[in-house]
């Protein structure tokens, strides 16, 4: 704990109060340097523009292992064993490192925060803490320029690119962890990340299998390396698949979608464009019948008194939100629609050139102080050629509304598509108020 | 034709232009007497309420028939031709009285019209006359009262009911059939419609049976009367299950539904939702990928030049009736979610007020001239405590809106349910302008 705090003094604070990511272990980089990223790749510099340590650990020992996996046989209790450390692992990482420490969407006790660690330490995918900063960062800036996997910088960037490269540690968005420096498990993760990694992701498998049932070599190749393999690729594909197949049911102004392959690659992962609106709920998926094991484990955990605070949206803000964005969608759509001519750009015309247009032989139609061409639409009107025909030169208003037949909302759609004037004075019934309001009061008329 | 002219010439015009409904044959029913409906059904005169006509033809003949095929080995000549003579029954109904006579919605040549109207007599469901006559009624009157099959008295009596029972012919809504008067076919069929029916529904299928492949009897019991019993409950649906099993995408004022399965059965015609909202269209499916044979049918005669002027409604028309529909459900959504307190319901607070509420410990945030209380939220922040804590008794339009971190949506939307107070003035940079203003000219604010 003290060692922790002190690391949090000698953070640089900003003016809004986040402080400097500070690694806590290995050489520490000058800041203020030039970094290798400030020169563009060439034939003889990019080797050094490649990340070495953390290709080695994403690339070349998967492969290492893949073509040794030909020479080891699989037996199947090693086999079941990998893929339970294989959920051990994910769970590490999902509801570890991502909802409980870069999320805080719940609090988890001491012994859960252990296992979670450890699992994490079986992923390979670097500290808690590290993981964590960037993760925050992903969320403050995400689809900018400090978004560290930002997915507009190419799908295979966000999902393996912004590791094999080396990235400026500048032109990532700073973000406060100070939470996470106070909390002794991710600390001491942090100081010890090498050793646990060793241990828990090939030394713990290679003896479980080597020493139960004597399978030393399928522990290390299945049970260790392949299934690491596994999990960083399944895991990779949060910032990947998850920022670019499905839909966004709730905010598409960024990149986070939803989509249920991403969840059962993720375990529960997979409704992100959720997630990025609903961060600190420690669902990703809000349907029951929805894929969200990580949601399911840390609800039990809950039953057994080892997570506690589970941290929810209201329900009201969830569906306002899904609300607002079929509204958006919506609206678009209405925008590439006819709608008829907007009233304020129709002539007015008086009520006798109406009547007189229309002995002369214009099909006009009067309906709800708005003029109506229905010309063209005689011969295809549902209700015959005879009801239509009737009501031409005549204030309509009442019998298409229900006087001779209730028009549906479809017909009062169509009938605004064909507006050519508005009645001078509003309906019939208007003008014969005004003609009786001219014999007595011409004041009380407004033209 | 003369002899269909002058039967119109024999019927009462009614105001609105409509003429009554006049069968051209059998003994005349005077509408003025009373009838047998006025009465309630009692144990002593409940068949004089009974149809029995329509019963013989719709239960007791289909009974029968189902009992004799015990007897009567299926051949497999015969079950095809069953099958095929089905859909030339199935077509006359859906094909030629639905869209070609009760809704016009394309033009037939001679030839198609003969067949149109063997197949419909061959279904034994009354004249193409009578049938739209009383479509039309259904489609000007729809779960009203004068809806001759109306959903509103149950899905028995709309599927069968209405022709098991006598109906009170003055109850039926009046529509205008004059057009189908004018239609030799028309008048023909319905002149001759027992003899058209005898000939159509049983001589032809048992005579081709028979002659053909000897099979006499199976051609009268499997392609006369079974035939007949499914092609009757088959089109039925059109009117009870239509009404009752599906989605109103267009309109949910009324009764009619879109359900595949009422597609499947009645040959496309399941899309009734849209069908009663776009009557004069051919089709009652529009997507390519929705079952809609009789609409095929249409359209390969439109091919062979035996169909033209097929009616459809413009596209911009459709998807402005699905999208108002998705509005109305939209809107009635939102009226159950909490927005927050409107504004006009806020208490006015003073700038001063705010600052120095919130130095005494309230947690008040303003964020566009609106004061929040954050108290509750502070904890559950998913940018953290600090940056929150930070902007209390602050204007922090700036900051909540990408100063520090650009908020989304959901941000917006939860803020608004923090509300407790109007700023006087607006923000704090109007309240820095009043001040100023005052000091020069005071009639210039307006409080
Ligand atoms: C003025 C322009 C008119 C338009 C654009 C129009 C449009 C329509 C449309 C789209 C329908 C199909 C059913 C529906 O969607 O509700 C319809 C049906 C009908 N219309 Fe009109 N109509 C017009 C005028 C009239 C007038 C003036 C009358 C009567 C005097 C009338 C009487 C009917 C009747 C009785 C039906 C029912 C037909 C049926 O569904 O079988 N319409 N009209
Ligand atoms: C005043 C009431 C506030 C509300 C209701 C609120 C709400 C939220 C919500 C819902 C999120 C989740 C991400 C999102 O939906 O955009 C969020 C994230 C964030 N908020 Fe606030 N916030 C408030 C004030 C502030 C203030 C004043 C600041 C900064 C001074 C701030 C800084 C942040 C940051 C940096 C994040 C990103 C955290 C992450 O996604 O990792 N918030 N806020
Ligand atoms: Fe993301
Ligand atoms: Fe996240
Ligand atoms: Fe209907
Ligand atoms: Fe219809």
């Amino acid at each position: 704990m003290a060692s922790s705090s002190s690391a949090v003094q000698q953070a640089e604070v900003f003016p809004d109060g986040v402080t400097e990511y500070v690694p806590l272990r290995g050489k520490k980089y000058d800041i203020k340097k030039p970094h290798i990223t400030d020169q563009p790749i060439t034939m003889k510099n990019w080797y050094q523009h490649v990340n070495w340590l953390n290709t080695t650990f994403i690339i070349f020992v998967p492969l290492i292992g893949t073509v040794s996996a030909y020479w080891v046989p699989m037996q199947w209790k090693t086999l079941i064993f990998s893929i339970a450390y294989y959920y051990f692992a994910g769970l590490g990482i999902t509801a570890g490192y991502h909802r409980l420490w870069a999320h805080t969407s719940y609090k988890a006790s001491l012994p859960l925060r252990i296992f979670l660690a450890a699992g994490g330490a079986a992923a390979v995918e670097g500290s808690a803490r590290w993981w964590s900063r960037d993760h925050r960062a992903h969320h403050r800036y995400t689809d900018t320029e400090k978004d560290p996997y930002s997915v507009r910088k190419g799908l295979l960037y966000s999902h393996i690119g912004w590791m094999v490269m080396k990235q400026n540690p500048r032109r990532i968005g700073r973000t406060d962890i100070s939470d996470l420096n106070e909390d002794p498990v991710v600390v001491w993760q942090h100081r010890h990340y090498l050793k646990c990694v060793i241990i828990m992701a090939l030394v713990v498998p290679t003896l479980t299998c080597g020493l139960l049932w004597g399978d030393f070599l399928g522990g290390f190749i299945y049970a260790g390396i392949l299934r690491i393999f596994f999990i960083q690729q399944a895991t990779f594909c949060v910032n990947s698949l998850a920022h670019w197949l499905g839909d966004q049911p709730f905010d598409d102004r960024n990149s986070p979608r939803d989509h249920v392959i991403t969840a059962l690659v993720t375990l529960g992962e997979g409704y992100h464009n959720f997630h990025h609106e609903f961060p600190s709920d420690f669902r990703n998926a809000i349907e029951w019948w929805q894929y969200d094991p990580t949601k399911w484990a840390i609800w039990i955990w809950k039953q057994l008194g080892l997570a506690y605070n589970l941290k929810t949206f209201p329900q009201n803000e969830i569906e306002k939100g899904r609300l607002q964005q079929v509204q958006k969608k919506l609206d678009q759509k209405r925008a590439t629609l006819d709608w008829g001519i907007p009233l304020e750009n129709l002539p007015v015309i008086s009520w006798d050139d109406f009547v007189s247009e229309s002995k002369n032989g214009k099909a006009w139609i009067s309906v709800a102080g708005v003029i109506h061409d229905v010309g063209k639409f005689i011969a295809d009107h549902p209700g015959g050629k005879a009801l239509i025909t009737a009501a031409i030169g005549k204030d309509a208003t009442a019998i298409f509304n229900g006087g001779v037949y209730n028009h549906s909302n479809a017909a009062h759609n169509l009938l605004s598509t064909m507006r050519i004037g508005v009645l001078r004075g509003g309906c019939e019934v208007e003008i014969w108020k005004r003609a009786q309001a001219e014999n007595k009061d011409v004041a009380a008329v407004n033209d």
